[in-house]
Order: C-alpha cells, then structure tokens, then sequence
C-alpha cells in the first residue's frame, strides 16, 4: 500500500482537538462545566448561564471518544458533536467560563482526555477553581429541589454547607461531571460538584435552578433567575397536571370497580 | 522478549490504511456515500451508481476498526472487510466519487478516522461537497418514499427544499452516514445527508430510487433509473402478495372465529 | 508526577509482543491456525497437529487485547493467556507452522494486530500459505460431517472441491480465524478456511478430524489420525447413551401421560 | 485549527501515571494485592495489612482505563480514582509492599498496562514475589473458609499446599486479581494467587482473614488478626439472626399453610 496512515510520522486525526476561537482575558475566572447526562440538571444550568450572560466562546472540542453522530439544529444544519467553552463577564470579581458539550465520550480514556484538555485551556486562563453541575436523582417526586456537593479539598466544603450545600458522605460521581472535578487536582485547581435533587424522570428547570442558585450565593456572583424560574412553574404546571389526570383516572377506576365493572388504570 | 511489536519505532498495523489504485482526474468531482446501516439504503444507492456508471476503482480503505470477520463473496472468495472509493464519470459537468464499504466501525475513534482518511483522498481529488445516503425509518409501509435531508450550512438548504428535499428539524443521525456529514467542515468541504423514507423493516430498492432521483435533481445529473425501478416494482409485487397472503389468513381467522373454533391469526 | 509512563519516548507495555523461543528451518512451510470459537473444532485440530507430530514450539505472542485473565493448567500453575507458534516436521514435502492461542482478543483492532503479527512471523519463516482451521455451526445433529471452504484467489478453490471441500457462496467467518485469513494477502500469503459441520452443542472431535483429513487431502500430507479417531467414537458412544436416556424418558413419560400422571419430559 | 492536542509531540494525558511519593527501603520486599471484585475478599485483605502494619505509601497509580468517576469519601471530599502502593514493615524477614486500588480497569489493555507499571514499580524496589488476593465464589454459604491458590512456577506449590492451600487444577482468575500473577514472569517475579472460599452473597471478612492467615503461615510473618477476628465474629451473627429469621418466617408459613391462609415466606 502506498499510503498507510497512522503509521509513525504520518498524523491520524488527533483524538482530542481544540479550536481556539478568541483570546479573552477573563477576570478571576471560575470555570463552570454542566453536560449532558441525567436529569439533563447540569446542561440546562450552563447553556442558562451563556444565555444570561450573552457569554463569548472562547474554544471548540473535538473528541474522536464522542459518539459518532452528527446532530442537526432547530434551522436543519447538521453539526458535529463538540464541546464549546464560553467566557461570560459578570462584571462582579469573578468572570466565568462555561463548558458544555452536546454528548459524553463513549470510552473512558475518552472522558479523561476531553477533562483534560478542558482543565488544561481554563488553567491557561487563569482559573483554578471548576464547579461541575449534575443531578442528584432520588427517583421521586419532591417538592423542594435541594443541592448536594463534594469538593477536592476539605478546606473547601465549609463554603459549600454555609451556602445550604447539603456535603455527600461516600458514595461517587459517575461521568464527565465527575470526571472534571476529579482531574481539578491534576491541574492545581479546586473542584467543586454541585448536584441538584431531581427525580430523574421528568426534565426539571427548577433542580437546574436550585443548583445555579447554590453556585450564586458560593461566589457571590448574581444570576438573574426570571427566565428559569417561568420555565420551572411552567414545568410545574404541567407536570401538576399530569398528576392529576392521573389521579383523577384512579379514582374513576375505583368507582367503576365498586361497580363490578372494568376500569381504566392511568 | 528479543522481538517488540508496537514499541516506539516498530510499526503495529496502522489503523487505517489506503491503497490508492489508479489516480484519475475527475470533473468537478462530488464525494457519495452509502454505507451499510438501517434499511440498507444509502450501501443499494452507493452500489447502484457504481454499476450504472461503470465507476472505476480509486482506493481501497482498511480499518482495523472494522468488525473482526472475513467476507465470502458469490464465487467462494474471502475478501478482507474494506472501504472502496469509485470514480464515476458522468459527462455532464459534475463527476461523482462514490463510496462505500462492507461494515461499519466498531468504534467511535475508528469511524471518525475513516471518515477523515476518506474526506481527504476526495479533497485531494478536488471536491469540495459531500453527500452521504441513508435511511430515515419510520417503522411503518408506506406508498410514498419522501427524501429527507440536512446540510452542515444554511446556504445550501434551499437547494435541498427546492429539488423536493424535506429539511429536518432538530434530531441527529448515527453512524457513518452521520459521521461522514459532521466531518465534512473539517475539510473545508460541505456535508449534505439525504435520507430515503423508509420501514426499517425490508430491504426497500424504492427508498434508494427516491434519494438518488433527489441528488440527481439536486445536481442536474441523469442517472439512469431503469434497472431500480424494477428493483422496486418487484419488491412492491413481493410485498404485496406477502400482505394480501397475511390479510387473507386473518379473515379465515375472523370465520373461523366466528363458527367458535379457535382461528389462526397471520 | 515525577514518572509518566506512556508519554512519548516512555514505552507502554507493547499492544504485542513476540518472544522469539527457536529459529527453525522449516521445509516449504504452511501455517496451520485453530483458535478457540464455536465448537472449539480448530483449537481441537490444531492442538492435535502439535502432539501427533511433537511440534517444537518457535514463538510466543502476548496480546494487551486478550481478555484480563490468567489460565491454571492440570499442575495448577498461572499461565498468561497468550499466542503459540510451532514447527511441525512432517518430513513429506510441506512441514507445518501451527498457530494457536488460549483466548481470542477482546477488540476488532487487537485480532487484526495479533492476526499481522503471526502471518509476519510465517511470512519470515517462508511460509506463503495459511489454512485457518474452524467450525460451521449449523445447529443440529449429523451423521457425516462435511467440510466447508473458502480461499483468497479464485484459482485456489478447485483445489478444495477437489478434495472433499464445498465451497461456501456469500457469508463470512467472524473473529480470529476469519482474520487470519482476511489479512493474508497483505503478506502475499494465500488464505484458505475449512470449516468443520458440527451441531455446536458438543465438542465434536469427529468435526475437527474430518477437517485434518481435508487438510491431509489438500496438502498431501499423511496425519496419523488414529487418536482422534478412537476420541471421535468416544465422543459418539456417550453422546448415543445421553440420546437414548433422553428418548427412553421422553417414552415413559408418553407412557405416564397415557396414564394421567404428570410425566417428566427430558 | 490551531492547537492539536494528541498529535505526534503534543503529549495527550498519558495512560498510566505514577506519582512517587517516597523512596523506601524495604527489607527483601513481597508485593502483596488486592482489588475490588467479586466478594471485596482481597481488597478487604489488601486494606487491613495496610492498617495492622501502619503501611506508608510509596505511589499512586492513574490510569485513564479506570471508569470514569469520582469517589467520595466519608468527609465529603471528591477524590480521583487511583491504585496505591503501601510499604509495610513488618520488622519480620520481609517487609510488605501492599498495592489496592478503587476500582479494576475498564478495558483489557488497561488491566495489561496497569498490572505492568505496578510490578515494575515493586521489581524497582527489589520485591521478586508477588502475591494476588481475591475471592473462590461457591454461591453457598459454608462454616469453613478453604484457600485455593494457584503460581507461576511448578516449585513453589509445596509451599502453598504445605500451607493448607488447596492447589486449584485448571480453571482461571479473571480481571487484576488474575492479570498481576500472570504479568509476573514478565518481570523476573513470582507469582501467586491465594482464593478465599467464600458464598459471594455477602460481604465476608472471614474469607479475607482465612487468605491472610494463608500469607502469613507461607511467608512466615506474623500478622496481628485481632480486628479482622472481631468482624468476622459480627458478621456471623448478623448472617445468623438473618438466617434464623428466613427459617421462623419459612415455619410460620408453612404453619399456616396447614391452616389454609397464605403465608408469608421470607
């Protein structure tokens, strides 16, 4: 064969690549990262963020670990998977850095290597602290949305409990929202998980809320919530809605039942 | 161990592998490709243009990525599981690069890689679009075939709905065929993907016909349909009888069923 | 950290590694491959040529693919699953170089490496002819056993017809022993597979003798066949016994129905 | 794009990290393992030499093949997973190097090259015997916990069986447990497996004090059971009330039974 990629010399596609769209210079930069996994809780918290803060991106990730898929976009264009880290100014001590991604890697070195390079780009812009965004799923229905968290350093979780982080004792984070905060050390940085109470079934505004609300009040940085918190009564509404149609379905069974006849069961 | 494969400096087996055959100078060449997935589609289109071209082979492309397995084709002969890149000359203004292949990989890294290493023996042919054919399953039989399409820029869209292209909104689509598209930008080319209404449930020659009636008109390039549409005419007879054979064991079921014994439902 | 292992220039344990054990001259050789699959015919046959012609083991192949495990054999000692490559002289015109291994890789990528590696290895021994030895499962039970095949060219199948083998048209042969013979031709070697019929529920020694004798045929090479046939005719006997149980049980079950008893059906 | 992470010279997140934190001396050194698996009967074994000798560790071990996760500790804090390596005086003829770690590889290459960096790791520190233990899974509950144990070398089974290890005869180790004995050769080591009899129902300190009573009878260093004693002891009796409760449920039932009431079976 004449020509053999791959072969020393010759570059494959790298496995990780990053586009670098603009050279910001952030102030006191936090990177905030939320992606794609349950609950959808971490993703809906940091596309919020980068429309709130009208936030600039700053970088393109490529993995070749992301599933092969191509997705296309509410105007019809197809895009490849990527990950997009956005500088958003606040204008109040600390700038941020979002991160967001439309899937996870499918492999595990995938993931390592996609934190990595992450990391690597915030450290480059001076951050040294990252909070990743996730669920906490109970598989129930509650009525407040209540923020568990760890961080990498014990020095850190009294900034967490005094903010009405509830700290997690054992247990573990599972994917690329654990895997940022896990790979913060390897960057000299602070990681900080903050995971929103969600049931796990229904997409849920207002588990997203709660967590960027808990982040607020950690950096003292105001987010203004009037947007999410319309989508999170909407969700509400509707879902309240659908309990009771539920509900109003069983009792209609049981009075038929009493009635010795057949009854629909929601 | 005196003998170390793989070690810095000794080559392993490259991932990909090209064997360029012949190095032709297309017309304003345009890349198309099927490759094997749901309904078959989008590998019957790709081979169709082949024969009714009489393309010449370009390159063959290896991928250790590829499924562990050996084909055995109608002579008796096992062929190694490839990726084949075709010239089509057309003589009407733009030529066509077809290609296919036996499998797709088995990883997310390896269908990336093929899709670069393919993406760039086209580019280095000079073209600067690409299409991929494939499938869009509905899970149910119907008498119409629509084509539904993407493109990886806004721009091109209208060229799409203007040839009877159906433009989706938002969704995805996996695979090489997806891959192929998502990759497009990356080499400077645009990405197009055509996807051919289909069951999912049989091999539907009519679902070939209708997406390369599409590209052909999007193109302005005849394709001689007169051997699919055969194709197509005999699957329909196929179909129809195995329907007509399915309704008809119902109503003898439904007879039966109603003289009380119990009946056999097709 | 001080030590980065596998950073470029700091070698990794390599994907495979050879370690070379003896530099035979073999006469005109063939490479002769059983790996363990379905029905375990090739590993049978394979194993089989080493004892009856006291093989002399020329190489070993360890694998990073192969599945995490470590193998006890009958003196209770750890074994690293890997790769064998023997030197059989059979002092009849062709000798044999045997290949087989305890375990196939667990990834596409590592059986088409280990596969490159061994018909490397025969191709420095001069052997330009590769048989891979395995089963064609068809689910059911048979009185004879036949011998399926396949080559690479097709100049090469009469030679199977004409000893016994019956071409397969369309198909393929899954995992190593397929690749071996898929990749054969990269090293200007021939490949040819002869596929053993067998159930698929037994180890069958009569699938991987009937398999050797189209081997013997082919090559015209005499095998003393008279251990796996005396294994084959035991195999038999308890297989005849284990049928005659079960038929014995399901008539007296018959019998107990006709009696209105509840029978237990083998 | 401009920055390509992961081509030829720009390092990517190396597979395997070691971080050194200390240079010991160990006196003629063992290297002793135990990882999580089926029945935690090694890591639980690994963990308290670790404690009863007061072990100081030596490095850890980050291997991007590990899943991707963050564990959680019980003060709260996220930690990345790792694999660490402890040395142990034991002021007894030989010093131990304990090696554990939070979770197994998710990929056979990772096992492979993880197993590798650790063994190099202790052969640096002059340990030439390696000792893996891990779990016999029966799926029954029984009173006595045997030991099977298995070497790389056909000498050193007397002095397993002169030990009251049962030498196991074929059969395998899967996962770390078994690939750590395997690699041994690799590195001029010894290898040995010590399975500890256990239901694999439930957590057993009595099959990790029987696999450590084993090590410390062959090795010849006493071993303070004193803890590991009590556990057992309360997880005995936990497992008993939890039995004699299945049974009073069980006979309570079939009391009723006889009453003609449906019972409750435990």
């Amino acid at each position: 064969m004449e020509d053999r990629r791959g072969q020393a010399g010759i570059p494959n596609l790298p496995e990780i690549q990053v586009k670098t769209l603009s050279s910001p210079s952030p102030v006191k930069p936090v990177l905030v990262c939320g992606l794609p996994g349950s609950g959808y809780v971490g993703k809906l918290a940091a596309d919020y963020l980068v429309t709130v803060f009208k936030a600039k991106k700053v970088a393109e990730f490529y993995a070749t670990s992301f599933p092969p898929h191509v997705n296309i976009n509410e105007d019809g264009v197809a895009v490849r998977l990527k990950g997009e880290l956005y500088h958003a100014e606040t204008g109040q001590g600390n700038d941020l850095l979002v991160f967001t991604a439309d899937a996870q890697p499918a492999t595990s070195d995938g993931a390592y290597q996609l934190a990595e390079a992450v990391l690597r780009e915030a450290k480059n812009l001076h951050a040294d602290l990252v909070f990743s965004l996730a669920a906490y799923i109970t598989g129930s229905f509650v009525k407040e949305r209540r923020v568990f968290g760890t961080a990498t350093s014990l020095e850190f979780l009294p900034r967490l409990s005094q903010n009405g982080v509830q700290i997690m004792k054992e247990g573990g984070i599972s994917g690329m929202n654990g895997v940022m905060v896990g790979m913060a050390k390897l960057q000299g940085m602070e990681g900080v998980s903050l995971l929103g109470e969600t049931s796990g079934y229904l997409l849920d505004p207002a588990a997203s809320h709660s967590v960027l609300e808990a982040l607020s009040r950690i950096l003292g940085v105001k987010i203004d919530m009037t947007s999410i918190e319309e989508r999170a009564k909407e969700a509400q509404q509707i879902f309240s809605q659908v309990q009771g149609m539920a509900e109003q379905g069983v009792e209609e069974a049981r009075g038929a039942k009493d009635e010795g006849t057949p009854g629909y069961i929601a």
